[in-house]
């Protein structure tokens, strides 16, 4: 093992969940107890507080276990986060000579970043950059997105907790729907841009208690509108009230997104398009087709900041996570993100790894063929089986005046 | 006090809130201890249950208090609901004939509906009917509504946790969207077609915390767009990341509603029109007249049906206002609603009380304006202190499988 000493850094980048404050806890933890690492910084939203200087010392802010429980309790990132992508060195090295002169200068040699895959490709070139400087510096990324579309890792944290959210409201939200004797059916649009996982985590509530969504629809299965109105209609003949679920991304069989038409054709730095929409366009079409009360609605922001009802298991191995990236960067590991795997056996367990960072930059899991029901429009055993033990176990959440309480840096 | 000694009769009715099931269980819990009840039963979806004779044994469903408490954490309505109106006995006397046929039949002495201002409509014309013919039945109306806006009672339940859900609910977006440093706009619908209670529970985290909406609109206050902008611009100047919260029912001076463009016309069968789009006007608005980072979300039906973070002051409220409704029949009261309270002093305290039908059915409560703080656009310390206290104490929820444990009845 080779012994580096000095200072470490560490930010969060991309959007929000209600997990990074846990991992950023988790990196809080192990970096006060490693000898190696005097002193912990915080970059000030993400790769921009590193090229800005905005450097936080963090020591102060989370002194204590009080503040770091809460910290863990707070949805978002405390030390702001950012949508910056990092130009390749050789087209413009400017940048990242800043970068290095800032770690030089707090002589930092253990640089933590929590984010995607946008962040790990931030990642990627700064690692690429450091191997050609004469300044040793080991660099982990800690993976986090509510989309748990990362490769090399069984799950991503912070997906957990937005699964239970899911589940929970699409439960409650089919109780709400039952009450009246008239057909109807109600359609939620949940998060995931390319990958179904989140849709997923929507067959739960039917699965384990008879009261949820019917019908699920993932952006992996090209979408027909012929088999989701031949689906309302079959659901409807046995029982009054119909839940659809969709994600956002789902696509028709020649590539354009369902919510195509109420795009505003904005794109945000990565090219990615703004979506919404898709659960209006069906609303209509149900109408026009089926006839019937039919509602739609997008469960929006709260999938993926309502730390109220975050996922225990989640938290804790948010927290383990953000502890394992300092512990593999002692051990001397540079490159690398760290991971979760899932062990084999009847009781869900987990090991922590760690895998390189070009394997996730760019790439995207996608929710696999034997997870989709593609005859009933629901997830099979297999996809039940692989998110239930990810939205188990409940946390203590502190209230002050009937409002959770966060630990907020303004 | 008159002894009527006979078998009692429960419905709900209108729009689902967190808390009609927790009054339902009040009035079971007290009807079971009633000497002069034999037995409790349900109308199977409000009023149109009693008309078409679909009748629940309630000792059967909720017969101990392991139940009884679930019952009381589940959202909307157990016995299902309806949005029945009944035309006036003089009009059309056969419906009333067959409902008066269905209480003799069961000998039905005590009848209790848990319902808004439409529903205590439809008590008043029972009443009426009833006065009419040689059978003694005393009528109590319970009242429900997330929108707060039934007269005559200080506030009603299922309106406390609602507000509570909003306030939790802002507050953890208000923490999402400070991640970013760029300037940003986020719009966020509440429900209240008439009056602004909700979005009055919308100003508690920013008051308490400093984390939340800057800025609230009432539908008690004409919307000026001028006025919105002025706003948005002065919040921006202090700080990034602003948050207005609007309610589904503000209007233009000229009585539009703002959401006008994006409804579809429809109305349900009391005449309100189905509201929705306010939210997405203002955020093009925005756009084109601010032109920074903007977008909008409605919190939707998460509002209504979120028991799993209900306010434990109203749900034991709503509990105890039900076994009053027991309790004011059992001493001779017919023709009425029960009603809450509030007591003067510093500290929170209800009394039970009760009130005429008629000063309730269709009529509407509005925010008085010493709650609204025009200028800021947001709730004056007197609408906070009128809030804050219904807001208060979380109820443990059991989960099974990480989802929240309901009681319902298909």
């Amino acid at each position: 093992m080779a012994l580096l000493r000095g200072n470490a850094i560490v930010g969060q980048s991309g959007g929000p969940t209600v997990a990074i404050n846990a991992s950023l806890s988790g990196i809080i933890r192990a970096s006060h107890k490693a000898r190696e690492i005097e002193k912990l910084y915080g970059m000030k939203n993400g790769i921009d507080g590193l090229i800005e200087g905005e450097i936080l010392d963090l020591s102060y802010l989370f002194g204590d276990e009080k503040s770091l429980y809460t910290l863990e309790s707070t949805p978002a990132c405390a030390l702001g986060s950012c949508r910056t992508r990092l130009q390749c060195h050789k087209e413009s090295s400017e940048i990242y000579k800043r970068i290095f002169y800032v770690l030089k200068k707090y002589n930092i040699r253990y640089l933590f970043y929590i984010g995607g895959n946008d962040s790990m490709d931030t990642l990627c070139k700064l690692c690429e950059f450091s191997r050609e400087q004469d300044y040793e510096i080991r660099i982990i990324g800690v993976p986090k997105t509510i989309d748990n579309d990362l490769m090399c890792t069984d799950h991503t944290p912070g997906y957990g907790s937005c699964a239970k959210y899911i589940a929970t409201a699409v439960h409650e939200i089919a109780a709400d729907c039952l009450v009246y004797s008239a057909n109807s059916v109600t359609i939620i649009e949940v998060m995931g841009r390319d990958a179904g996982w989140l849709a997923l985590s929507a067959a739960l509530p039917k699965h384990y208690t008879g009261v949820g969504a019917d019908l699920v629809y993932f952006p992996e299965i090209p979408f027909s509108s012929e088999r989701f109105l031949r689906d309302i209609k079959r659901e409807l003949s046995s029982h009054s009230s119909v839940i659809a679920v969709i994600s956002e991304g789902i696509k028709y069989e020649n590539g354009e997104y369902v919510g195509a038409s109420f795009q505003n054709g904005a794109s945000d730095v990565f090219g990615h398009k703004y979506l919404g929409g898709a659960a209006r366009n069906l609303e209509a079409l149900v109408g026009r087709k089926i006839g019937c009360k039919v509602r739609s609605l997008e469960l929006n922001l709260p999938q993926r900041c309502s730390a109220h009802v975050a996922s225990r298991i989640d938290i804790d191995e948010s927290v383990k996570i953000g502890a394992h990236a300092v512990k593999i960067a002692l051990e001397g590991q540079t490159g690398k993100m760290a991971s979760i795997s899932r062990k084999g056996g009847d009781v869900y367990e987990i090991a922590l790894n760690s895998c390189p960072l070009q394997c996730v930059a760019n790439r995207v899991k996608y929710v696999p063929l034997e997870y989709i029901d593609v005859e009933k429009s629901f997830a099979t055993k297999a996809g039940i089986d692989y998110v239930s033990p990810l939205i188990l176990g409940e946390r203590e959440i502190e209230y002050k005046n009937g409002i959770p309480v966060h630990l907020i840096i303004k």
